[in-house]
């Protein structure tokens, strides 16, 4: 028996990004925003909703560039704080003692010690009502090589990246592997 | 030290979701996507990326209407399977076993057997290249009252979603709780 619960934003998994984002005085700005998605992969895309009175929605129309940074389960607390407070009130770089460094790609910082972190220009957004979506393209990813495996891609388990249970407001670490796609499913194949 | 791997959608955690939607001739489909997103709270908006070649693709705009089904890990294997093949060859619910029910509220069908669903209309698409992304308005989130916590809302140790690793096509479940947002940062505050 499934119980409704009405239109609202009740959904799984959501990620823990943390937007990296200039003032137009140049300060470094950080955010953590939980509505995203990867929306195209040529060219590679990602997509964020962000509400207007959010300083980084300012900050992003004025520099059209920002990154993604995702931290790894240790950054919990400072991820939180980032989603916290407004940029506008606090220095949050000065506050969690990371590190913000300017991209050489992109006209946004980014956080020298989150594990990955994707550069992106803006080239579309789209407002919806409380939140406006911000498409970007992906310049670059890069990944810190000690969360690299022997195929030199990121392993998830030892990049440890977080979720964001909405609905109880909560953060949820990654569990073991369940199998590889393209392949579990062969066996329904008619 | 950080190793750049070019613009590429190398981005975690991405959600593990199946499509639910009707074909011109009634046919029900299930696709598994792991490009989607919250984009919005006010209306509640949902995003999925779709390719053109899929059969997703042309029943979304065909009727408007489509749903969010949220497995959980029992049912890795069917969402492997729907992400795959295409609707087009084969009957991914006959194949599976797996019930689709058509729902009351838009034109298209739900997964019975999963436990939480949401159901969708197309407001807006927009053209990004390889993929076209789709807003919907989340009409209404149903979730089945076994996965209920006390409060009334799902949890997720009991709805156990997976998540979608793009580099290693590897699935991956939740793992054990981390903290509470909005107040793991507080020791930040200035």
């Amino acid at each position: 028996m499934k119980k409704s619960f009405g239109g609202m934003v009740l959904v799984y998994t959501m990620p823990v990004w943390v937007i990296g984002t200039y003032g137009k005085d140049g300060k470094p700005n950080a955010m953590t925003a939980a509505a995203g998605m990867v929306c195209c992969r040529k060219p590679p895309c990602i997509g964020i909703g962000l509400r207007e009175a959010t300083y980084t929605y300012h900050n992003l129309l004025e520099k059209e560039a920002f990154t993604v940074n995702i931290p790894s389960e240790v950054y919990t607390k400072e991820a939180d704080y980032f989603g916290m407070v407004t940029g506008r009130k606090e220095d949050k770089f000065a506050a969690t003692g990371l590190t913000p460094v300017r991209s050489d790609l992109v006209d946004a910082p980014f956080i020298e010690e989150f594990p990955v972190l994707l550069e992106c220009k803006l080239i579309h957004s789209m407002e919806l009502g409380s939140h406006t979506l911000f498409i970007g393209q992906i310049e670059d990813v890069k990944a810190e090589e000690t969360i690299l495996g022997e195929n030199g891609l990121p392993e998830i388990e030892k990049l440890k990246p977080f979720v964001y249970d909405i609905g109880n407001t909560l953060y949820h670490g990654i569990g073991p592997c369940l199998g590889k796609a393209y392949s579990l499913g062969k066996g329904f194949r008619i």
